[in-house]
């Protein structure tokens, strides 16, 4: 909700419809990193409203164009599932697009508001150096860099630069002038040590969890590192600027799954977590039977590690929009 | 390589390139009833390939736009097999679009070329008088309409008439004007009975076969009615000129896989007419263990009848060019 009304205010205020009207008498809104739903229809649709809403507002409502939304994610994506659950009655034409949004995946000035939601944390790939055991980036012994050496923590963070920098380049050329990115990510505060990220730390765990149940070796578990990277606003505004295609017309960290006066619900905890890196896990251990065995396990041990702690509820999304000069 | 011919000489002579420019950035190309390739990767490169030899001979291959090409089908198409066969260098950015072409599935005046090639035969649905025991057009005994009474056969010829209207309706309002629509379909000789074709005797041959093997009921066969129609170019262009649309810019009755002068391969058209309507027995039946032993006996049956007669190997495949008006 805290996310949806961010996305409502941004649109009533920062979309200007008379600049986007003249590219095309359709809307085009584009969904990246999709997964099969049916989130990516719950988020579009509050879009779509924001702007037909929009057009009300400045007396233009019988001028609303028809929408086009294409529901991207990798070719590897079940979008069987996404198709047969569409929603029966849609205010939009439907398209989905394949493949890695790291790299162009529509035609020049063909969209008008891009959506990416918990997509963008994940990285194109796992950063080399971490990989090699001759590198001072090497993490050994951990699947994930929250406690890991600088080193390690560097090669995160340079492959997130990159990857965030290729992600702006592609969209610069898609997205028409003066629309809108929106971005929903999972962040840390500024100045909150990566050891303390709530995301980090349950990576960690998970880590030790691999290996207290001796499933895997330690070589299994030097040779497995999450492609995921948690950025801090101050962090991801940098990025931003340094690639200079896009203004930021609205940054902010808010917390809109955890209540800090509340327990945290461990199960729910994992079976997210569950969710993000089962198919990382099982693609790297090439088998699924043992992962009821590894999270029923994890759902226990996480209890004991203090991911409890009120100050990991804090600032764990952050949302940015973007507007493309 | 008849079709690609005569798909190369409709867009060098009769696409507007000017006219198209002016509305779009971009060329945007869909294949209608697409299935899982690889067959519609190369009908689309080719009618890239045509578009871009047009630039070129009018001077203007500097001006040759991006391509966006959407593949549809039905939503429970196999996009996910679609997906990962796509050709890994491709000229084009990819969408894939689900749903029926005979209803809306595009924006207003947002596609330059459609191609549909072997879908626009299957009819929307079984005409419901063909299943009504008190209608006079009930097909009794049979699965299709080729040896049917005139009642049954004009039913299936008015949905046709009906489909291929709302197909025409949809695509006026997708199709920008000067688009070009191109139609690869089965079809039968102007003046031929309907219980010469081809197509049809062998799907009444299949009926036949699935009685005579015992392995179904009689108010089985009863129940089932293939959802296909063959249609001729009389009644194809009476069919486009009543919806009043599109012009016909060409229109050529062809025979692209069959030699009169050579025998009919049956294992390969058992494999043809396999492919066409397993889906539909499987539905119908509810099983598909059965279906190896269907089509293994029909192979060996259908050698018997008569669809080896030289005089039904003649104009089976009708390519139409329609421009939108």
């Amino acid at each position: 909700m805290i996310v949806e009304t961010m996305i409502n205010e941004v649109i009533a205020e920062k979309l200007d419809i008379d600049k986007l009207s003249s590219t095309s008498n359709t809307f085009h809104i584009a969904d990246l990193g999709c997964s099969v739903g049916p989130n990516t229809y719950i988020a579009v649709q509050n879009v779509i409203e924001a702007v037909e809403s929009k057009y009300k507002s400045i007396g233009l409502a019988s001028e609303t164009p028809e929408f086009q939304v294409f529901f991207n994610d990798h070719a590897t994506n079940d979008f069987n599932t996404l198709f047969t659950s569409l929603p029966p009655e849609k205010s939009y034409f439907v398209a989905c697009v394949p493949g890695s949004f790291y790299g162009r995946l529509f035609p020049q000035s063909s969209l008008h508001i891009v959506h990416v939601s918990y997509a963008l944390h994940w990285l194109s790939k796992v950063p080399e150096e971490v990989l090699d055991i001759n590198s001072p980036a090497w993490n050994r012994g951990k699947i994930y860099y929250t406690s890991a050496s600088d080193e390690v923590f560097n090669a995160y963070a340079a492959q997130f630069a990159n990857d965030v920098n290729n992600f702006l380049n592609a969209r610069a050329e898609e997205v028409v002038s003066g629309g809108l990115v929106l971005l929903v990510m999972t962040a840390i505060p500024d100045g909150v040590h990566r050891s303390q990220s709530a995301s980090g730390m349950i990576y960690d765990a998970l880590g030790l969890c691999l290996m207290d149940m001796g499933l895997i070796s330690e070589s299994q578990v030097d040779a497995l590192n999450l492609p995921v990277y948690t950025t801090s606003p101050k962090e991801m505004a940098g990025l931003i600027q340094g690639n200079g295609h896009f203004s930021i017309e609205k940054m902010k960290l808010t917390d809109p799954l955890m209540r800090i006066d509340e327990p945290v619900d461990m199960q729910r905890c994992t079976t997210h977590i569950r969710a993000a890196v089962e198919g990382v896990l099982v693609k790297h251990f090439g088998c699924s039977e043992k992962m009821d065995e590894i999270f029923g396990r994890f759902n226990q041990k996480a209890a004991k590690y203090s991911v409890m702690d009120a100050s990991y509820k804090k600032g764990t999304l952050l949302f940015v929009a973007l507007k493309r000069k």
